[in-house]
C-alpha cells in the first residue's frame, strides 16, 4: 500500500517534471495546429550540447573514479548495459505489432541510468545507514553509456540488414519484372529511400550473405550524436574541461533538454498513432523490465560482493541503476542515433512508467533484498 | 520640479539600459553600413526562449497566487489590459497619417506592464508605510498578457479586413478590365501579397460581408508568437517548470531581449524614415496615455476598495501597472506577433517616453492621490 | 632549470585547457571522419556574442579607468599592439614559404593580450612585494583591441593588393591571349575568386597605382567582426550594460569559445598540411617574439617610468601584456576577420609554444630586469 502511495506521488510528479511536461506540452500544441517550429539549426546544435555534456560528465566521473579498486563492478555495469539493450532486441521488439527500431531505442533508454532514481537510492541507503563505497555512484556512465551505443549500433545494424533484404528483393524484382516504384513506406527512414539501382547494387555486391558488423559501428561512432558524446568522453579524461562544464555545458543542460523534449513532442504528436496497437506491450514491458534488469545485475553484483569484498549497498546501488531508465541522457542520444525511432513510445515507456516504478518499487524492493542477505 | 528631475534622470537612465542601449546601437551600426547580421533561426529562436519565460512568469505567478481572494482586481486588470488597446485602436490609429498597426502594436506596449516600473512603486509605498495586499504584485500577468493577446487578434483582424477589402477591390477590377499587376507595397505585409486570383475568391466566397472574428482569433493564438507564450503559461500553472525557469529561461531572459533589440534597431532604421511625419502624435500618446490608463485602473481599483476592502495601496499598484508600458515582455511579442508593425514607432514612444513618464511623474501622481484619499 | 619546469608545466596545462581542448578534440574528430557539423547559423551567433563581450570588457574597462592618470601607458600600449602586428608583416611573413595572411594573424594574436597571463604576473608582483598602479591591469585592452583592428586591417590591405595584382595579369593577359581560366587556388579566399572581367577591370578603374587605404579601413569596420566588437567597445563605454553583460555575455563566453574552438579545430584539420613546410618558422617566431615584444614594452615603460613616476610594477605589466599572446580574444576575432587565415597556423603558435614562453620565462625574466633596475 504503501509502495503504491509512492509509485502514484511519482507518477504525478514525473507527469509535473520539466522534461515530461515540455514533451507534453510539445504534443498539446502540436494537436492544436500551432505553428511554432524550433529551427533544424538550433536543434542540432542543441543536440551537440546535450551529448557533449553527457560525454563529459562520463569522462570527468570516469577520471576522477579510481578503476583499480571498481573494475568488476564496472565491468559488470557495462555488460548490463549491452544486456538490456539485447533483452529488449529479443523480447519488446518480437511481440506482435511492435517496430523493432522502437523496442531497440525502449532498451537503450532502460540501459541507460537515470540520475535521480541513483540519487534516490543513495538518499535511502543512508537512511538506513547501510554503508557503500564512495565510488559506486560513479558506476552510472559504466552503464549508461555502453547502454546507449549498443542500442544505436544495434539499431543501425538491423536497419541495414532491412535495406539489403529490401535491396535484393528490389533487385530480384526489377530482373524478372519492368520497374516498379518502391513506396518510401517501405522504408524506416526517409534517407534510406533508394535513390537508384546502382547503390543497391553496390551494397549488395559490398556485402554478400550477412551485414558486416564493424563498418555499421564505425559509422555509427562517426555519427552525430556518438561522435559528440565520445569527444566530450575523450576530452572529460584527458583534458580539464572542468571551467566550461561548470559555466556552460553543465548550467545550460536542463533548459536545452526542455526545448528538445518540446521538439520531440511536436515529432511524437504525428506518430503517436503507431502506439494505439502496441502500447500495452510497452506497459507490459516498462513494469517488468526495471525487476529483470534490476534482478541480475544484484545477481552480479553479488557475486562481487563475495569475490571481492564490493558492499552490499553498492550492490544495491548496481541493482538501481540497471533498473532505472534514463530521462534525461537518452532522450537527445536516441533522438539523434536513431532518427526512425518513435519517441512516443521510448519515452512514454521509460519516463511515464519505467521511472516511477524504478523509484516507488524497486529501490524499496533491492534494498530490503540487500537487508535480507545481509541479515540487516 | 523634483517630479521634473525624478523625469529627466529617469529618461537618461532609460537611454543606458542594455535594452534601449542595443536598440539605438542597432540603429547606429545600420546607419554605419555594418554588415553584422543576426541569422533568421537565431532570431527564432530568441523569440521562442522570450515568449515561452514571459508565458512561464505569467503562469508560475498565477499558480501562487490566491485567485479567489484576488478575482475582482484580477478581472479589473484583463479589463484594463484590453481596453488600453482598443483606446489606442480608436484615438492614436485615427490621428492623420499614423499607421493602423503601429498605433495597436503601441497600444499592446502601453497596456502591458513594466516589471521594472512596478518595482519602483512597491518600493516607494514600503517607504511610505502604505500597506498592501502581497499578492497585489501578482496582478501584472492578468494585465500585461490581456494587452499582447488583445493587441495580436485587433491587429491580425485588421489586416484582415484590410486584405479582404483590398481583394474585393481587386476582383472587381479584373472583372471590368484586363489583367493588372497589383504593387506589393499596397500590402501591410510582404506575407499578404496575393498569389493568384483563386486565393482571393476563396477568402471572398468563405466570408460574405463582415470578417468572422473567431478564425482570426485561433489563428492568432495558432502563430509563433502567442502559442510559445500560451505554452509558457500552460506549462507554469500546470507543472513544476521551476528547475528549467531558474537555471535557463528567466537568466538568459535579459541577454536574448539584447540580441533582439539590437535585430529590432537595425530593422527599425530603415523604417525611421517612415516616423518622420507622426512623431508627434507618438509624443503626445506616450505623455497623456499612462495617465488616461492609470487613472482609469485608479478608479476601478477604488470600486474593489469599496465593494471588498481592496487596500489603497493595492489601488496605487493597479493603477501603476496599467501606467506602464512594457520594455521587456512587449518587444519580442509585438515583432513575432505583428510582423508589419513599425518597431521604431512602438519601442520609442514606450520605451523613450512612457517609461520615463510612467516612474516619473505617474508613481507620486497615484501615491498622492490614494493618500488625499485615505487622509494620510 | 626552474625555468624549464615552469615552462613544461605551463605547456602540458595549456594542453589540457579547454581551448587547445576543443580545438585538438576538433580536429581529432575531424581526422576520424565524424559526421559532426555545427551549423553555420550557430557558428555565426557564436562570434558575434563572442566580439561583443570582447568589445563590452574593452568598453567597459575603459569607462572605468582614470584616462588622464594613464595617457601614457595608454598610448604606449596602443602603440606597442600596432608595432606587434607590423613585426610579423616584415619578419615572419618574409619567410620562406610563410603564407603572408597566416603571418599576419599570428601577428595579430602575438599583439591580443592574455588575460590569464596577465592574471599571473599580477599574483606574482603581489608576491614579491612589487607595487604597481590599480588601473595598470586596465592597460590592456589598450594594446588588445588595436592589435586584433590592425591585424584585420593589415591582412585586407594585403589581400587587395594582392588581388589587384592578379586582376592586372588577368587584364593584360586576356588584351594579349584568348579567355583562360584562372584557378580557384591563386586566390586567397574562395570569395576573392573573380565573377567577371567587369568587375576587374572596375577594380582596376577604381584604385590606379597603389591601393586606397581607407576604404579598406572602412571595410575593415564594417565586416561583421569588427562592427560587433565596435558596437560592444562603444554601449560597455556609453551605456549601461553590466546587467546583460554579467547575465549573459561574460558567463556564456568559455563555453561558447569551445564551441568555436571545435569548428576552428575542425577546420583547421584540412590545412594543417600546409605547416609541414613551415612549421619551424612559426616555432622561432613563437620563442623569440615574446621577448622582442616584451623589451619594445619593458623600453617604452622605462620612459614613462622616468617622465611620469609610472612604477616599475606598472612597467612589468606593460611587458607582460606585450609579450602575452591571446588564446581568448584572438581566435574568434581572427576567424570571422581574416577567414582565409589559417587557424592551425596561429592559434598553434600561440597557444602551444607563445602562452607557455610568456608565463614560464618572460615573467621572471621581466620581472628579474625590473627588480635589477630598482635595486630591489
Amino acid at each position: 500500500m504503501d509502495f503504491l502511495s509512492y509509485f502514484l506521488m511519482d507518477f504525478v510528479k514525473q507527469l509535473q517534471s520539466p522534461t515530461l511536461g515540455f514533451l507534453i506540452g510539445g504534443m498539446v500544441i502540436a494537436a492544436l495546429g500551432s505553428q511554432l517550429q524550433i529551427p533544424e539549426s538550433i536543434v542540432k546544435i542543441i543536440v551537440f550540447m546535450l551529448l557533449t555534456k553527457i560525454g563529459l560528465t562520463g569522462g570527468i566521473a570516469i577520471r576522477n573514479s579510481n578503476l583499480t579498486e571498481m573494475i568488476l563492478p564496472a565491468a559488470f555495469s557495462v555488460a548490463v548495459g549491452i544486456l538490456i539493450v539485447f533483452i529488449a532486441r529479443y523480447t519488446l521488439a518480437k511481440l506482435p505489432k511492435v517496430k523493432t527500431v522502437d523496442a531497440i531505442a525502449t532498451g537503450g533508454l532502460f540501459g541507460a541510468v537515470s540520475g535521480s532514481t541513483m540519487a534516490a537510492s543513495l538518499t535511502l541507503l543512508e537512511e538506513q545507514k547501510m554503508s557503500y563505497e564512495a565510488w559506486a555512484a560513479a558506476l552510472y556512465p559504466f552503464m549508461d553509456i555502453p547502454a546507449l551505443v549498443a542500442a544505436i549500433v544495434v539499431a543501425n545494424i538491423y536497419l541495414n540488414r532491412k535495406k539489403r533484404r529490401t535491396a535484393d528483393e528490389y533487385l530480384s524484382k526489377q530482373e524478372s519484372f519492368s520497374k516498379q516504384p518502391v513506396a518510401a513506406g517501405d522504408y524506416p527512414d526517409r534517407q534510406d529511400y533508394p535513390g537508384n539501382r546502382q547503390e543497391y547494387r553496390k551494397q549488395k555486391d559490398s556485402a554478400d550473405n550477412r551485414v558486416k558488423i564493424w563498418p555499421i559501428v564505425q559509422e555509427s561512432l562517426q555519427g552525430p550524436a556518438l561522435s559528440a558524446m565520445l569527444l566530450g568522453i575523450a576530452l572529460g579524461i584527458l583534458t580539464r574541461p572542468e571551467s566550461v562544464y561548470e559555466s556552460f555545458y553543465d548550467p545550460l543542460f536542463r533548459g536545452l533538454l526542455s526545448v528538445l523534449m518540446l521538439v520531440m513532442g511536436m515529432e511524437a504528436w504525428s506518430r503517436i498513432g503507431e502506439l494505439r496497437k502496441v502500447a500495452q506491450w510497452y506497459v507490459v514491458y516498462s513494469l517488468v523490465a526495471p525487476f529483470v534488469h534490476g534482478l541480475i545485475a544484484f545477481g552480479l553484483g553479488l557475486i562481487a560482493h563475495y569475490a571481492t569484498g564490493f558492499s552490499l549497498g553498492g550492490v544495491v546501488i548496481l541493482a538501481v541503476i540497471a533498473a532505472s531508465s534514463s530521462d534525461i541522457s537518452g532522450p537527445p542520444t536516441l533522438r539523434a542515433g536513431i532518427p526512425s525511432a518513435n519517441p512516443s513510445a521510448y519515452i512514454g515507456a521509460s519516463t511515464a512508467i519505467g521511472t516511477p516504478v524504478a523509484i516507488g518499487l524497486c529501490i524499496p524492493f533491492f534494498l530490503g533484498l540487500a537487508q535480507a542477505i545481509g541479515g540487516g
